[in-house]
């Protein structure tokens, strides 16, 4: 069995004392097993402020592009065996783990290209200058420099590799350090990464570092000018907003948790015409990939009244052909949930929801499943729930249930139907589908303040859009309230939140030779 | 003696129950009293995110400005009054006065202008539209929307007028409705502004409410929409960070608070040059404004160490010029502290930095003020302390002594001088002064992780240069770690803090005809 060990302070460690154990959530085969006890998690976090701080510091943005396309070299040459760890240790599909290995890489060369573009250079520019006073020889700019701490990323188990990169690549291309620590479940894929990367020496010593399981007391040393992204439960959140180094120090935090994302029809939208057909392959991709464990996912259907029927058919028809099983099989479309933990809160989840909305469809204590032995493994089937009357519902609309369930309801007008999506009470992404302009754009806006993300589908894109689920690094990916307020990605936007951003005043033609251009 | 009253959900509202006084603090002459006992702030709160909201949203940028257009023009239609209410209950002279009320009308005169600039549409584009799979014709733009709950603003009892307004104008200019409370010791000013812009009428039903006192459970029903943005103490912050709002449901706080800030001589600059006496200039001016009670204002200074005889020695020529007295005598140029808590206070802090620095001059308990009867009024003259071991010292980088009290240290290279200022774990602003370029652009990279603003002095610019004490509009204001973490201001940056950033996707042609441009 594969023991785990952490990279921190230029060199790898294992930890003491007790063991985590990393399972295939598909047989409850054992896999690898991990600690980090022991491990000396204030002098990681000095090295890395230290040694890698400075390190990439020193580079030029087209340098440290330099180093991303390099991680998606290694990366992209050892595909394979990271696709295999993913389905053995995520019980992804080939699908599901293509989705989150191509995922980072697709990432990593995106930001790459965006430290190409920046080129040979290492500050940023925020805006143009500006005339303070009547004398116009008195200025003011506003430049961007990299914080002096390090960037602690924790990520969620379902995207053990785009969680990493989608992170790290956005604060090494921003010039911070990173500390990253996957979720300890599935920590394997992540592991061989690291290790890649390590043997690969495509890093300064101390840009990267990598914790296999828990970070110990690491985050009570953290400071002022250290950052911390997370992703992952609301619960989790809480607590690290309550780190003394945040409410003290105004370290500076990025959550993405809960998001009870919902998908809109629009009323013009016939069945059966190219737009439905987008909403229904949507929503059937969300339950069906990595099991609906994604936090996009649509979780919520509002359609017209007169389409409710219609939607839950097609629904089922579509969900109906999902061979759930064994990932290793490769008939099978959806897999097991991530482990035992898990697999109790969507159960529990699951008869929540059946207290307010009619089930259609699934089975939460499946037998006979496509490649299993029974009684082994993490599994539901596709769960599809009919909600009779949205406004008296409570836990569909609060309650994110992580695994592959979405239920269906009505609503009667844009206000309603915004009303309706307010209470998940903040999302990280929904989708509206209709073909009437009028319509699709109040519902955008409608939908705008509580959402990070809204995608608008109809017949135009139906043939070539990706679904809501698929974060794209172009775009923000984060949503305010429930969904934790944060933002990461969205281009260069996602390097502000390891960035300080200073107003700069002087002599103006001084000002302009010290920071020149806007970019 | 003037009983204030809260302006919520549409109507003056006066507190049943205890009062709290409001003092001259120069005479200790009682002025005003005030509670806000009994009043229903949840209401409050709803009347503003449900009839100012909605009303705000209604319009169009220009139309905001043109309201930010009309509060200018009603405050400044009653400046003199205003400037005398400065002086009797926030213990300003008549200059320290026209600082904060000026200010106010600036920093309106500002935003209105900006609303001009952005016209009439009540959308903002962020970006241009980004390309973001094979086919062109799907693509992704960002757009701003104000969010829909209220913005709840807590202002320090330094300054009643500019503080209510420069939250209150980037707030209303967003499209959100404001709820403001100004510190009680200084109240009156504010509700004198808020008592003429109600009878002006120049804002929407619920668009500006005003608490004059304790939030009461205010701030307990806050939820993810709303946004909290609190200047004041580090304490308070945390108080602050720590609300349920925030914590689970990711709510925005906004927080300016304690900050060391620090002064930086360059080498090259000759005692008797311009930039000796612009620097010299811009701490007397700390010093002596309002008294020391100045976020932004100078704490420490940091010369070359063959520099330092001369500066204690020019500091103390200037300082000693000061008369310290009762505002309403003109010739006075120091005031008071504002009230008894923060004279204790001050008293504390100036034994405390004594600890570990020579007192050079400065008097904790003078008598024989100028228009003062003895023991009346909550004086200190101004401080100058003479630090000789900048890196042995600890409070003098740790804790803000919020009065006329400042430190000169000694610093023998940029390192040395970054590594000081950074003991004060983040700063709203510095200074530099310097002409020799190499210097002062070594200076500010080295400071700027640490600031929010930095000022560079100099021959070229000493003559017209506004001290760095002075916030500007067009430039961001707020500071990392101690200073809060927060960011107000800034031109149109400052409006993100109540606009939702939301990406959306979809058909190329409609989301530029949707969205045109970018902003």
């Amino acid at each position: 069995m594969i023991k785990l060990k952490s990279h921190v302070s230029g060199a790898w460690h294992e930890g003491l004392g007790e063991t985590t154990t990393l399972l295939n959530p598909a047989t409850e085969e054992l896999l690898a097993e991990t600690s980090t006890d022991g491990i000396d998690f204030k002098g990681a976090l000095e090295f890395a402020r230290d040694v890698g701080g400075p390190a990439l510091r020193s580079m030029t943005f087209a340098e440290r592009g330099a180093c991303l396309r390099s991680i998606y070299d290694v990366l992209y040459a050892h595909r394979e065996e990271l696709l295999d760890l993913s389905v053995s240790n995520g019980g992804n599909t080939r699908n599901d783990a293509k989705f989150d290995v191509d995922g980072a890489n697709y990432t990593l060369l995106a930001y790459a290209s965006y430290g190409k573009k920046l080129g040979d250079r290492k500050l940023l520019v925020d805006g143009d200058s500006e005339r303070l006073i009547r004398n116009p020889r008195y200025a003011g700019k506003h430049i961007l420099t990299p914080l002096r701490g390090a960037a602690v990323h924790i990520n969620a188990y379902n995207f053990p590799a785009w969680g990493f990169m989608e992170k790290a690549a956005v604060a090494l291309l921003a010039g911070m350090p990173v500390i990253t620590k996957p979720a300890t479940s599935t920590a394997l894929l992540a592991y061989r990464m690291m290790q890649l990367l390590v043997d690969a020496d495509v890093l300064p010593d101390g840009a990267l570092s990598f914790i296999a399981g828990s970070t110990g007391d690491l985050l009570h040393h953290l400071g002022p000018q250290d950052v911390l992204a997370f992703t992952g439960s609301g619960d989790t959140a809480k607590r690290l907003r309550s780190l003394d180094a945040h409410v003290q120090s105004s370290m500076r935090i990025n959550v993405e948790a809960d998001s009870l994302n919902a998908a809109v029809l629009g009323p013009d939208v016939a069945p059966g015409s190219e737009a439905w057909q987008q909403m229904i392959r949507d929503i059937a991709t969300d339950v069906r990939q990595k099991a609906g464990q994604k936090c996009t996912a649509i979780r919520r259907v509002l359609v017209p009244p007169e389409r409710r029927e219609a939607c839950i058919e097609s629904l089922e028809d579509q969900l109906d052909q999902f061979i759930v099983g064994n990932p290793a099989d490769a008939s099978v479309r959806v897999g097991p949930l991530v482990n035992g933990a898990q697999l109790e809160d969507v159960r529990e989840g699951l008869k929540a929801l059946e207290t307010e909305s009619t089930r259609i469809m699934g089975d939460a204590e499946p037998t006979g499943l496509r490649g299993t032995e029974n009684g082994r493994g993490y599994f539901v089937t596709p769960f599809l729930f009919d909600c009779e009357d949205a406004d008296a519902a409570h836990i569909v609309h609060t309650r994110e249930v992580f695994g592959p369930a979405v239920t269906v309801m009505a609503y009667r007008s844009v206000e309603e139907a915004a009303a309706i999506c307010a209470r998940g009470d903040g999302a990280l992404v929904s989708s509206v589908y209709s073909n009437d302009r009028r319509f699709g754009r109040e519902m955008l806006l409608a939908l705008a303040p509580f959402h990070g993300r809204l995608t608008l589908g109809g017949d135009k894109v139906a043939s070539f859009a990706p679904g809501p689920g698929a974060v794209l690094p172009a775009m923000v990916h984060g949503g305010p309230g429930r969904a934790g307020g944060g933002e990461e990605l969205g281009g260069l936007r996602g390097l502000s939140f390891y960035l300080q951003r200073t107003a700069v005043q002087g002599y103006q033609p001084l000002l302009e030779k010290f920071f020149p251009g806007a970019d």
